[in-house]
């Protein structure tokens, strides 16, 4: 299978397609820039919907569901919002089709043209905030914390599987404060929280940090992001949480009277992840070989590959898979027991490494006699053999290992292309040869940053909460500079 | 609160409508015929949905995501499905929105229209056996048995919350099968599904059957529904499963080898259950005071309301309340300690009866000092006084025995309100005087069916799977017919 895979170092984009469509995580639709998320890939996207829906309930919030139309009039109301989110977007202008009386087929019906046009959201503040504005009276009503599962559509012109699609799916969450204090802490804890997800369930390590203005939330005051660099140097953006202050709340008139009677404009946040974060799991893990699946999100943990000659064989080997797979089912495991006929070992082997199954085990006769099974770990291609009797204190901890090596390994990688740079042309050079993250000094101006994204394609990706402070001279204008920031190329 | 209620007797549509808003499961939105489903009334949809994807799961299907556009071509391909579908919808014309030179704010850039309209899905069939063309070749690969949890838009003319809503939430099952045999067992496995988990998890009785041909989902050979009795003597069609022969596969050409290397085109059929469910919960239990929510969808299971004069009394009760609470979340039942110093215990009282909380324990100063508690049933609205060292037993059973008395009180209602009828008047009067459902003979004629339905507004509900063989004379025409069907007024 791995060989119809482009080889990652000479294609990189051609690989990454390749290997979302071959490992069945995805494929493009009928539609242009639409993506239909095939059940393995949507069963990753299940794990971590159920893993950050978890880490959402335990820090208060709610669900609920706001709708997918919004009013062409609500864009207006927020000014910076309606620069960012009112453009490219899919717009319904009619509610009815008809039978063309000409033959033509069925044709949009003129006379079911809509007073207002309806946006299909792109992010829900306006909707939300609409709402909102009946909800909330008095400090008693506050916070709202409310998060909400959906679809969103970008009318993107450049589309990719997963990282940027016409419509994709994501979470959103809007709150609702009755201080800037608190509106900010949960600003904080949200990016915090992301951070901590994607580092621990996606074993990937990402940089916290606040957006330059060019790259912030269009109505926000503040964005606060997650960076984490993909093999090819580039940063992907996993996640941001923005502090909107009261933005919205005047935009859409939602004031609410405080312990001391005064009335005053509702603080607010919103926050989201999205199935780009399937992008990051793919392009941060992968190699030629395929799919790297962390333990933590892997809808099958195990595969289970009978080696075996004859349907006698394969039944002998199937009581003792099975005994083990509902062993291991019993503690949480996943397993699959791939026991098909018609395709032989090896080509089982090569399919399982491209879906990235953490762990392979195979059995044959020889096994059985000898009462072991050998074990092939998906992140280092190694393998054991180890005796039966051992599987069940063994996998559990293997699985955990598997998760922290891939961890420790993006790490190391992220270390190693991370460069401090303090003049141009190294600047240069090295988005040019190998791209990577790059810590330098920036004058704080919004022109600096577009003349070196316009000569680089570098951004300003974040500036790190935990950048120190050090003066320095920016190092595109000379100009001087108190903290680096971090640049990149990004996705 | 409850007084706020219109009374269900004098105006049960309005009795409806309230208790949707007042006891915060659901609003209108800003955009016409859509709702926001609010925390609680989301909390309960949650629930739900977890124990369908459990069903669905546990039958050997996943989950997968298909686009929410749909090209305008797709739906002239089945003759039928076309009629039932592309009529009544959104369409997408435009992608982008511009500023108006003449300074009329945003306006849609006509410079951005699309070549063809897309379509808000209404239901997936098309794109989705468009995609599955390409996934299916030979016999192999089949079965595939995938549902999608999604949003989907019809536009509907008069709404209401959570029955009929322009947007709404649903879950479609779209499955594919190598034989006839196989594709129609697929579809009685999923209607036995529905049935089993309204019945088992939302206390309703249903009787399942077959739709007549003008119920008939459109494009659709066989559709099975589920029907429930609702408490104003109308039916609610809660769940749908269809055999849809090899119409869509014809229609978009997927066909496959078989084992002896014939080509055939491939068995589907499509299932689903939408918001709707929430009216049925709603509209099959509550009463004036408001909610009844069946403990195993309850997002709160029990309520501990404290009975206190000052703080240093709250928080001895607090103490008591806080330990019980953690002791029943230990056995996985929800329970919320409402501490709100702002409110008196009645209201409190009548809130949680509003929202339908099965279980209701009031803990004051007497009760600490005779170590028991007060429990009140919201089914029943009757109170008894327990032991605190019963409560980790008694509660279990209690919300065990609240459901099954739901369930009872539901079967007795429904067959309180069943009647057998063979003459034209009695069938009149009945629909008149006070609905329910009517099992009568018919003779199998739409036009007989169309008729009734002018006359008397009410349908063929369904041919009850259990419907005896038995000889008659349709209530209307007076042919012969085999077997008596179930008519009633429908939602």
């Amino acid at each position: 299978m791995a060989k119809f895979l482009t080889n990652r170092d000479e294609n990189y984009a051609q690989w990454y397609n390749d290997l979302v469509i071959k490992a069945d995580m995805a494929e493009n639709s009928a539609v242009r820039g639409c993506m239909v998320i095939k059940p393995y890939g949507y069963a990753i996207w299940e794990k971590i919907q159920a893993e950050l829906d978890r880490l959402f309930k335990a820090t208060g919030h709610v669900n609920a569901y706001f709708p997918l139309f919004i009013p062409k009039s609500f864009f207006s109301k927020e000014a910076a919002h309606v620069e960012g989110f009112a453009k490219e977007c899919a717009v319904v202008t009619h509610y009815r089709l008809k039978h063309d009386e000409t033959g033509k087929g069925i044709i949009v019906d003129p006379a079911a043209k809509l007073e207002e046009e309806l946006i299909i959201r792109p992010t829900s503040e306006t909707i939300i905030w609409n709402t909102y504005r009946n909800w909330i009276q008095s400090y008693r009503d506050l916070p709202i914390l409310i998060n909400q599962w959906a679809n969103v559509v970008r009318w993107e012109m450049r589309t990719r599987l997963f990282l940027r699609t016409t419509e994709f799916l994501w979470q959103e969450g809007h709150t609702a404060h009755a201080t800037r204090e608190e509106a900010m802490e949960e600003t904080t804890k949200i990016i915090n929280l992301y951070a901590g997800f994607v580092e621990q369930s996606m074993a990937l390590p990402v940089i916290k940090g606040y957006k330059s203005e060019n790259e912030r939330f269009a109505g926000a005051i503040d964005t606060y992001a997650i960076e984490a660099l993909m093999q090819d140097g580039k940063a992907l953006q996993a996640g941001t949480s923005h502090f909107l202050g009261q933005n919205f709340a005047k935009a859409f008139d939602v004031q609410f009277t405080d312990k001391t009677g005064k009335l005053d404009y509702v603080w607010a946040t919103s926050w989201g992840v999205s199935t780009r974060l399937m992008g990051a799991l793919i392009m941060g893990h992968a190699d030629n070989n395929g799919l790297i699946i962390p333990p933590k999100l892997a809808p099958i943990q195990v595969v289970i590959v009978p080696i075996f000659r004859g349907d006698g064989q394969l039944e002998e080997l199937s009581s003792a898979a099975l005994r083990i797979k509902a062993e291991l089912e019993s503690k949480g495991i996943s397993v699959k027991f791939d026991d098909r006929d018609n395709q032989k070992p090896g080509w089982k082997f090569a399919e399982w490494e491209l879906k990235g199954v953490p762990v392979r085990m195979a059995v044959g006769p020889r096994d059985i006699e000898n009462k072991t099974v050998e074990l092939a770990r998906r992140d280092t291609l190694t393998k054991e053999t180890i005796p039966m009797d051992r599987i069940n204190e063994h996998i559990p901890w293997l699985l955990n290992d598997i998760q922290d090596n891939m961890f420790r390994k993006a790490s190391v990688f992220r270390e190693e292309n991370t460069f401090r740079v303090d003049n141009w042309s190294d600047f240069k050079n090295i988005l040019n040869e190998k791209g990577g993250f790059i810590m330098a000094h920036w004058d704080g101006t919004s022109d600096t940053e577009n003349r070196i994204k316009e000569e680089t394609k570098a951004t300003i990706r974040c500036i790190p909460f935990d950048s120190p402070d050090e003066e320095g001279k920016c190092i595109y204008s000379g100009k001087p500079s108190k903290r680096r920031v971090l640049f990149a190329v990004s996705y």
